[in-house]
């Protein structure tokens, strides 16, 4: 087994991933939990850490590099902002330094958008963007990254210019939980309604202004009509996947075409969802874009 | 003091509004409470109107009609639903009588629209309908009842043509409680903030497809910018309403106009959101269109 040469950590608000990496990228070990930002916040961050970094055995001087909500405000150690328009390769040169640890463990910083007629913020998918762009990108790409809060993001040569979150991923699940549509997915099975999603999707896309009205009719056409739980949940995400697909693919298309970064059934359900407005994307998982990105981080940082 | 001739209820989910009204359609007596279907469905909805009743001393024999979800499947007994292109006078001659009771109560049906493009079902506004319209209303009028579920309804001579149901009210209930948002809104107080509501409202009229996008910026905007918590829930409910406003006012403008019907705080708002996209609307009191439609099928079944 070759030698760990850094620790890298996606610390998000609901989620904590750890990965021991050797210098030529290759994962010797990783941990997933569900110690994001808010259990840790009532744990101990370095508590959290510490255990993790045990449980891989991970030597005591080996430096860590974080990115994600562990840098907020009401995380770990405040890790600040890059404003737009923002060099990717900026974020590398502004990670925060943990203090009074035992070894390097350093936080990257975010991205802020600091227009008041569209604020914005993000923390984790620089890290994520980074991964998947580079630092000497394409010209004009844009790049969905879906989620409990989707980004959807211009770039141009390794500077993010604009971007914009959509809380798609937890409307869904308010509304999915908390509203009369709770009766409509109540007891929905695995079973896909590829047709559902799909108009959905479609229905969204082209009368984005009636959303709050086809939500309605999850609910009504199973009143009248009958019809499974699980088409019911097809419906309701088709609707808000096709209300944001909608308002992300306005404007120009970009020269450099769309990049889809999502994985597992995020990443099904957005490609089906371009695929049904007909508009073309590569895809890259996730996860290997924020690892990649720490490690750039990390070579950045450490030279390792 | 004058002679009841008859009780009026308004059963709604989670609202239970009754009326002793005599024979001129005074009010002689009047309850309000929160056991609506969802309460009432656990104590009995003959005990709790009995409880009513018996508070305004309603004599034995005096006869009852409601309207609103007591009618509905999970209700006290299904009153089934007249289909669209629906007579309002036919929701009169549909009603519904309680079987064993010692009085005559009926229920009013619900409209249902039997579209599998555009199933919906209202009930409970078909009465404020009939309280609005009369039954022989004008010709191609426009009715914005907004509400949990807000309708929007396409009225001629008295027949609803068509209507559309938007989750307006409910979601701006679940995000404001149950998302991010619901850091952004902590605490606020009743202080009103008309520009961020006229402006939110705006947004969302004119870029329907970024309401997802909207509301994430009243979390984002305070973060880098502050503001109040009373402004986030006015940018919240504005960016909503006109979501709603954008689909509603889509199509031919309504040759007889628009009418709102509403009380309280959502008339307000409504109105206010109206004016800010400059389309002139007429105001009814939701609560007086609901009396008045209870008492137009009171006088059409028992005469009184």
């Amino acid at each position: 087994m070759s030698e760990a040469a850094y620790v890298a950590v996606d610390w998000g608000t609901s989620s904590f991933r750890l990965w021991l990496v050797d210098r030529t990228g290759s994962v010797l070990g990783e941990r997933r939990s569900h110690e994001g930002m808010m259990v840790a916040g009532k744990h101990g961050f370095a508590a959290v850490l510490q255990s993790h970094l045990e449980a891989v055995g991970a030597a005591d001087g080996l430096p860590v590099v974080v990115c994600g909500m562990a840098g907020a405000r009401q995380g770990w150690v405040e890790a600040g902002y890059v404003d737009t328009p923002a060099q990717l390769s900026s974020i590398l040169k502004q990670a925060v330094a943990v203090p009074g640890q035992d070894r390097d463990i350093r936080i990257l910083p975010g991205i802020a958008q600091r227009d008041p007629k569209a604020p914005d913020v993000m923390r984790g998918e620089e890290t994520q963007l980074l991964g998947t762009l580079g630092m000497d990108a394409a010209d004009d790409v844009l790049v969905c990254m879906p989620g409990t809060h989707s980004k959807w993001v211009r770039a141009s040569g390794g500077t993010v210019e604009r971007f914009a979150t959509f809380m798609t991923g937890e409307l869904f699940d308010v509304v999915s939980r908390e509203t009369i549509l709770s009766h409509a997915v109540a007891g929905a099975d695995a079973a896909e309604d590829v047709d559902a999603f799909k108009s959905a999707v479609v229905a969204a896309f082209e009368a984005p202004a009636f959303a709050a009205n086809r939500l309605f009719q999850v609910r009504s056409g199973q009143l009248l009509y009958g019809g499974k739980p699980s088409s019911a949940r097809e419906r309701i995400s088709g609707t808000l996947i096709g209300l944001e697909l909608a308002a992300g693919l306005t404007g120009e298309a970009p020269k450099a075409g769309i990049t889809l970064v999502a994985s597992g059934r995020l990443q099904m359900l957005y490609q089906l969802a371009f695929d049904t407005v007909s508009v073309p994307v590569r895809s890259i998982g996730a996860e290997d874009a924020v690892r990649r990105g720490l490690a750039m981080a990390a070579r950045s940082i450490w030279n390792v």
